[in-house]
């Protein structure tokens, strides 16, 4: 059994990890830490985890003893004190925030607003979205687990980039249920606030804008630009990601999907299909691609759940790979539908 | 044209109260007082209100001068330290919080946790809802507007205490949507934690159960006792009240029926209907209660929109009294329906 | 008073128009048609309306005399079987369907699937955006009232296309409420269905797309392509269109605001705000527009209650108009904002 | 592998059935009826089973040989025409309708309004509450599976009716989400009559009333009248029913506590909890009881998923019992939390 702590267990993802990880056969979750939390109980802070965590929340992730693998799931800024730590003990880590995602230092702080002060570990992290770069994740040391936008945006345009066939031009329209935001209460998500409306945030200035950029220039030929609109609407879960390209040259609605196929065709996890569907997925570690060809322009978009295939669900994933597991292993399980 | 004030613009409350005054034809909206917001214009604020308010929130009601009337919408304790100077003034004034509602000081200082510090104020402050005491309404100067829970309670409880043909023994199991809560964003109304639930809080111990007690003891022939369980529900706006009575003796339904005919028939604001719908009466004053015999329990819902008949609508109604106006005056439109 | 008529009183539109009208003071609702509830008491069907609507629904418009103004309110393909009769007898009429909105007549035959039957009058009919075609209303005898999701849109697009500053070329990624697809029950309106999602449909061949680039050819120099993506989200009321632009030269965000500015400065119903919102507007007739310029783009948007600005608040507005009566009157309130 | 079927497999039920058995370890779907789906591939009706479930929809069960159990998950008066079937080829069965619920068949006719078919499997059905009726299912060859909300129900009166210490008169005011209405789209389930509100239906006349009866009664001393108020909240997935009694002589917190710890403290699926959360169980088979002492009253809650622990989950759960598996399996993942 693999010992696993998790750095930040208060918080959704740090929930949604232990959710997933209590029934993985492979992992014992051996420590959970909280700010404020230290000594109480994990399942009488996640009630929905009785009978299935019986740990206290510690701390510091030294607190425990022989771990193997560490998921941290801080806020950004917070990470980068805490990998250095692990990868010298030789603990294997995935980082759910966004400090090891952008390869380029400034990029970084320019978006971020601080510094980066764990350069060395930021060189080797890998980017943890296996249906592209999934070579590169078995038995990787440090993973910078994508965020939740960009998993979705990167599934729905990966495969017509790395075509050629849309121009370097992408417009994305994305929609996010809450539980992206957070548990902190906030204006924005305050129910009576955000209950009965769709609110757009960060118009064109979103941090997940240049994690897109960087993860798709490294398979599409040269750098695409892209356009972010995220928008808050009134569900817990889910993202529906609408990206908007202009096509090179007439492609027929079968050629599209032909190309979505031919990517997605041999995976687990992902599927293209005619309706995309949040509630096909949710709860679940699947995502969804669908396209349609409107005269020169096509529309994909790209579905999943935030919490799950958008965060702890690809964690686990990645996990799995970085472990020598079956990339399967504590996730084979459909979505709700309903 | 009477000159009125708001103080406590920025909440739901108060800002319901702008929305409401702006188009009333015998008030001039003359001042609005707010703590964080002290000099910023009030429709920069309150968005919906542009075109409607030109003002700016001042910090202190007494800023502006040659007010008539004035509505105090801060929260409970705040309340009691505003209305002394107003009332020392000659002026009219409608408290929205609790500190006037409750006439035993003992049982204030009870549920409230802190002392009383206007108890001559206290005195003679009239319960506003009209539609069990208009009478003391009218001409009144200081009124204390009852509770959004208690309303929609008393509304569908009283018609049946007063005739006296039930126990004075009453389970009320009560339903809001989180604008009740008010504008501050907290962890039982962050939408990921409310939006996809029912929330129970404060189970027998919400500060509007003795208000209710209160106000039905006065038509009542002796004490009754509520049982009150509030609920939060993922809508913005409305309240539906289930009230459950043992009857005294057989009554059918025809009965049951005349009774709150008998009340309410020539009410504007208050139905009676079959069929009780919370978007029947949003964004307006109306209010419905239905009631259905069961064997020899009766269920009497009470529903409302909590920041109109449950607040704000019912203050300016209250104000129309104490002015010597047409109670409908400014507030005589529909429901929403849809 | 002019006494008015409402063909197809029982759906949302029909409701709706009662709503706005029970209170107008210059119109008295002299009749109400409903296929289904002939001889019931609008009251009884429409229980917002009690107290304010005293009508039995008939069966035809002609069951009722002496009628001056009528609204249609019926599925498109019915409209135009209403219309002649009442152009003959010399009543103004509104339409609210498709019928009268596209002046090509094979555009309408390819969109909606059947011919067009009443050619003399779809020639003279003025569509009915007054912030855009206020001149041509203003006495007119026929009006075909824009779809809901068409004037969020034009509101949006048109003061840019109008300036000529960007290509015409739009892509609109547009969400509504599900009160938009009426009070039929359907699969993709069952709560279970879309209470927690966000569903594109008609990707690429809604009927409004032909609507859209009809208004907007009025005024932009050459023909605009409009592709048009509508969603539906879990909200009852409102619709936020988000239109993507290419903009021709640099313009910074001041120029484009003030190009906004200087289209509805003057307005009553529609204004450009930075934060786009539509609890600021729900339940009223107003709208919004924001813009943001990202690089070499734009995305404006357009916010609106599709039941008031976007179908029989915008109805009203327009009768007013073609009655010589103030625009405003019957629709001076601001939006809820809670 | 024990090869089911699942006549009915187009509904919620039915899929839900199959999203739970498509893991289960000791089985094999080996069928799946439809008839309006027949011919059609399950993943393709049901887009969530992609990956999971292989099966084209047949017409009837008999098309498939070899069945070793199957889940009948039909209208009422439908099932128990397919039972007799079963038994009679020794295929062990649930019944997820309210066909063999009641076993006095006047009440059955009275509440169902028509004749029931099958009285000799009528006698030997169990009622499939493992908590309360565990080794009456063990080895059981039909089940009828009890109703959402009566299950919610029973776990939250049992205790203390077993204990004797309440009155034998319940008030029970039940709140469900949409899903428990089923698929087919009707005007209560339709988003823009429901989405916004909360709406009691079937008011003191619902069919699980005598259901309920018929099961308390089961461990109680004398015949429980209960007074059942059902109400539609808009959320998709979740029941929480609260429960009111008359103590019938004082009891502590602790005392109240204590019988329900006693009750269940064994119980891998139901948990006596402080605070009742339907996030805490939608998605899983778990289930919660909350109490609290008012004075002489005592209100419990009883908390669920509809679909799992109040319809399909439960089914399996059965069916594990029914075939001397463990009762767990397939089943022990945690809920949901967010």
């Amino acid at each position: 059994m693999t010992r696993v702590g998790i750095i930040g267990g208060t918080g959704y993802t740090g929930g949604e990890l232990a959710r997933l990880l209590c029934t993985h056969p492979d992992v014992e979750i051996a420590a959970m830490t909280s700010r404020q939390n230290v000594g109480a109980r994990v399942q009488d802070v996640h009630t929905y985890l009785r009978g299935y965590v019986d740990l206290e929340f510690t701390e510091k992730i030294s607190d425990t003893k022989d771990l193997d693998f560490v998921f941290v799931a801080t806020p950004h800024g917070v990470a980068m004190k805490e990998v250095p730590a692990l990868m010298d003990q030789g603990i294997k880590a995935i980082d759910l925030s966004g400090d090891y995602r952008l390869k380029d230092v400034d990029v970084y702080q320019e978006w971020y607003g601080h510094e980066h002060t764990d350069l060395e570990n930021l060189e080797k992290a890998e980017y943890g979205l296996p249906e592209f770069f999934r070579d590169k994740l078995k038995g990787a040391d440090l993973v910078a687990n994508p965020g939740c936008y960009a998993t979705s945006i990167i599934l729905a345009c990966g495969p017509l980039l790395k075509a050629g066939v849309v121009d370097e031009e992408i417009i994305v329209d994305a929609k996010s249920g809450t539980s992206g935001a957070g548990m902190v209460p906030a204006v924005r998500t305050h129910h009576s606030t955000c209950g009965e409306t769709i609110i757009p945030y960060s118009v064109g200035k979103h941090r997940h804008t240049p994690e897109i950029e960087m993860a798709v220039d490294r398979f599409a030929g040269s750098h695409t630009q892209v356009t972010f609109i995220p928008q808050l609407i009134p569900i817990v879960r889910g993202i529906l990601s609408s990206c908007y390209f202009n096509l090179k040259k007439d492609l027929t609605q079968e050629e599209v999907d032909g190309i979505y196929e031919k990517q997605y065709g041999g995976e687990t996890f992902v599927h293209h299909v005619q309706d995309p569907s949040i509630r096909a997925v949710v709860a679940s570690n699947h995502a969804q691609t669908a396209s349609k060809v409107i005269g020169k322009k096509v529309v994909s978009f790209g579905v999943l759940d935030n919490l799950v295939k958008g965060a702890s669900g690809q964690a686990v994933q990645c996990m799995n790979l970085m472990l020598g597991l079956d990339e399967k292993t504590g996730l084979n399980v459909p979505g709700l539908g309903v």
